[in-house]
């Protein structure tokens, strides 16, 4: 008991063999964090339609509540784009943005997103995220990419843009295109081009100086931060926020006052479900980068323990003022080039990032809007992967198929309808493949005690017998049409007496299909032919044990095909032995 | 193409060889129809909150078109019970009983769950149906019928009692209970005494007296039409009426006047889920109840052409003022007893209704509703079957939690939310079993080709090879898993240089499952470890040759695991051969 209450806190166990040299590297890459995600951090927290402080508090308290839970050396947990964006959706439903109330709905989803992982830690449901495939995942993460850039063309442009998906933001694009300011548009292409090009082209130009991967890797990282230092400075020195360069302006200072956030039962309602998709996309997420963070390191993550963690994280996020938050991709991958080596190095992000936001806030009073826009731009551009689209398509169209009505349905009507549109699909066409099971008519190879495929092999076979395979297990979904296979078969062999039905490839029947199994004996029965099973697992087995079914079948469960077929293709025989014997070289 | 279009009209088959004896056989049952289940149809239609003659509407369009589109010779369709309470648990959320919105809503349904009938139809979508498996319908069926019985005790008691659920029905009844019509409970409590004795003992009381059980069958189903002739005299006679015994009073006479339903597109909006389940639902119960009629006969039927027949019973229902309808249980084991050899029976059937409704409504001014009430009670206690509840507990918990969970929701929330949670439940269980697929290591079983569990049988195994065996596709919901399994299986055995996946149960490998591999592909290369597939299926080979997955595999994929263990297993020793043939014996 005691043993298990210390498993729900795996801090207990690294911070046992912490010492100085694990402090040093953890201390020096919160420091590299802290300079390199902060434009990130009031970026998302503009994307999620909160004012810029909010992107603080998010990457304070969510980092030490993952630091206690979490088994992720290097995941680095704080705002990041996709939830923003999912956590934009689903409030910007119920309530205006930059109102009081949509503070407070921002808060209580983070709120019940982290119960709900909490929960699901609790109750160890980590498999509710096997229902998301990696097609819907990816077309959906490449069409929330290209939403999230569509929807920071309002920074770039100084104009109005706003909407869930990709018409409403074009119609608003459309309607404000009169309204755009130069001076911005200015600020906003230079930043990307910049952005673009550090990001594209500088590791390139650095490698061909010779300069150290790793190394190169920082400076292309810190393209932002520059970004931000010198449109900051440009801005206060020759005040471009006179010409219509809308800037963040006075950002609160001092930490989050901490409290549970308000708010109605009819909001928590309304919320449910944006919340638990936000939980699976959360929980998928930042499982897989910590898997990958890990293995690069030989370490490895317990993803139950995980959603303890992202739980935890999210409630502490909505009791200090925040949002939604994550692992999140480039933060982390910061972390780890950085050499963090533990959570420690979470929590002490989290207390740079608080000292920053208690003295100095006011150096982001002249960061232009435009600048946060062109940060969130180029890096959700990574985002889109259109090389998947085409592989998976080209594998399977099935699964082409579900990426792309994700895709195409997040970018037309939003991303809550996309999501579900793709584990709707998904679990469809799931069903549908198994609800059509591969079956095959089997004989007897000559001279062998195996039974393969009358159609692809030699075999001997019997007009009073019929044996079938079935490979798959027998479940709801695919009882029926096993029905439908077998009364189609029979009618084919007018002189059969014996049916055996081959079940290697059975692992499993459920209630369904021992309805169906009874309901073929009955139909045999009334034709005159008798039913037996073969190679019935042992577990199987043991389940018709405890059913009626046996004792209703009119033949007989036999070990193996070949026992069957020696009973009752024997059975039509007088000297069965020698009659074989004449058979086999035939 | 035109044999295509004569295909959906299977009505054109059975009339070219219609002849003056099926006739005969079919124009007696439609009588027996007729006078049996007039009744029925007027208490159904109660049941879901329409006036009477609505009942007798839907028993006449429906069936005709039934006849043209259907393929079961002796299903009968009509207004059924638990359509009825579907459509007035619908309904009932949208308007006020009684009220014309009510009636509008009502056919509106019909018209789209006809619609979805007819479009599931026409793109082959059957399938869908197996999406509910038999223990969810079975709770659900027996739920209906206990809150079908519920409901019906306002006829008995002469209250108002109403409400979607048992709760809401308590409530109501504790309310009203001081309301109580003692004359209505008398004929209430006579009639239910009547037919339930009729129901269960006249049939034996009959075979005593040496009765052919036909006939016999045929009495017993005549206790509702007894029991409302006499108490329709009964009330006449003594004006029972004035006494606060309710009756039917006036039953407008003529035919249905024909029409599109009207309604607003946010009515038809807030209809498509429950008209989508009545669809499911209507199709999976006709189904499989046309397959045992016709079954017994050695007929068959055609699930996708029924699709189509239900969906035009429906529209036809709609467009005639009903409401909507599928194959009844009761009046198609009358119509197969009476003797109806092909659809023309439905035809007629409506024809006699069709008399009916010309002539004789005001026949039913004094019948009862406590008699109508009572019929339906009678009628849908059958509908409970608590032993298939414990048989499916004993067979397997899943199910039977799945049939529980839908069965309590159905009596304490609703209809919609029983079947809802049933369906998602059933999925999510059969997700969660394959999520964690049977999987073993195999060694070679000494001197033979064969490789079997090492914790089953004695094997000969070798440290730098491990051969695993999964038994199970791979899809979305157990990639993860496998991957887990992998990485914990490599952990344990530091000498290991080769990994064989043995494939012979994997009948799939989707997208998802693909990115696993190639991720078990990397993290393998990275611990110096080979990844090899073994007995990989033909079009699972396929797929793969069209991915890049197996340029990148470290290893190779062998035809047997024999063959992979005779390149792999000799490559270690420099005289194979003779080092296999000593290990054999031990």
């Amino acid at each position: 008991m005691r043993r298990r209450l210390l498993g729900y806190f795996p801090c207990i166990n690294w911070s046992r063999s912490y010492n100085r040299k694990l402090l040093a590297s953890d201390a020096s890459a919160a420091i590299i964090v802290t300079i390199l995600v902060i434009p990130q951090s009031l970026a998302f927290a503009l994307l999620a339609g909160l004012p810029p402080e909010a992107g603080l508090y998010a990457s304070i308290l969510p980092a030490v509540a993952y630091a206690v839970f979490g088994t992720g050396n290097t995941l680095a947990v704080g705002p990041v784009a996709l939830i923003s964006l999912m956590s934009a959706a689903a409030v910007g439903d119920i309530a205006e943005a930059g109102t009081a109330g949509y503070a407070v709905a921002s808060v209580a989803l983070a709120l019940i997103s982290g119960l709900m992982l909490l929960i699901m830690g609790l109750l160890r449901l980590g498999f509710l995220s096997n229902f998301i495939s990696h097609p819907v995942i990816s077309g959906f993460i490449t069409a929330s990419g290209l939403l999230i850039a569509a929807s920071q063309l309002r920074h770039i442009f100084g104009t109005d843009i706003s909407g869930d998906n990709l018409i409403e933001l074009a119609h608003s694009f459309w309607l404000s295109a009169g309204a755009v300011n130069a001076p911005t548009l200015m600020v906003g292409l230079i930043a990307l081009i910049f952005l673009y090009t550090v990001r594209n082209h500088l590791a390139i130009g650095l490698s061909r100086l010779g300069i150290d991967a790793r190394i190169s890797g920082m400076l292309v990282r810190s393209g932002p931060i520059i970004a931000v230092v010198v449109a900051t400075g440009l801005v206060a020195t020759i005040g471009l926020e006179k010409q219509g360069v809308s800037v963040v302006g006075e950002v609160p200072s001092g930490l989050p006052a901490l409290g549970l956030p308000g708010g109605s039962l009819a909001l928590f309602q309304a919320l449910l479900v944006p919340a638990f998709l936000i939980s699976i996309v959360t929980f998928v997420e930042s499982v897989s980068l910590a898997h990958k963070l890990a293995a690069r390191r030989k370490e490895r993550i317990n993803p139950d323990q995980e959603l303890l963690g992202l739980g935890a994280a999210n409630i502490a996020s909505a009791l200090s003022g925040g949002f939604a938050v994550a692992g999140g991709f480039s933060r982390s991958i910061v972390n780890f080039d950085a050499g963090a080596r533990t959570p420690a190095a979470g929590a002490l992000t989290a207390l740079c990032i608080g000292l920053v936001t208690i003295f100095f806030t006011s150096l982001f009073y002249y960061l232009p809007h435009a600048i946060l826009g062109a940060t969130v731009i180029i890096a959700v551009l990574t985002l889109v992967d259109i090389r998947s689209i085409r592989q998976t398509w080209q594998y399977s169209k099935h699964d082409g198929a579900a990426l792309l009505s994700t895709l195409i349905i997040t970018l037309l009507v939003g991303v809550t309808a996309g999501i579900l549109t793709g584990i709707a699909l998904s679990l469809i066409l799931y069903l549908w493949r198994t609800s059509r099971p591969h079956s095959a008519l089997v004989g007897r190879i000559y001279g062998s005690e195996h039974f393969r495929n009358i159609h692809r092999y030699k075999t001997e076979t019997d007009p009073h017998l019929m044996i079938l395979r079935v490979d798959e297990s027998l479940y709801f979904a695919n009882a029926r049409y096993l029905e439908d296979r077998i009364y189609t078969l029979i009618v084919e062999q007018p002189q059969l007496t014996d049916f055996v039905l081959m079940c290697p490839a059975v692992n499993y029947i459920d209630a369904s299909a021992l309805e169906s199994l009874e309901a073929i004996n009955g139909r045999l029965k009334d034709a005159d032919i008798r039913l037996h099973l073969s190679e019935v697992k042992g577990p199987v087995m043991d389940k018709l044990d405890k059913s009626t079914f046996l004792k209703a079948l009119t033949g007989e469960v036999f070990l193996s095909t070949y026992r069957a077929w020696c009973k009752l293709h024997i059975a039509e025989t007088d000297n069965p032995e020698t009659e074989t014997e004449v058979k086999t070289p035939t």
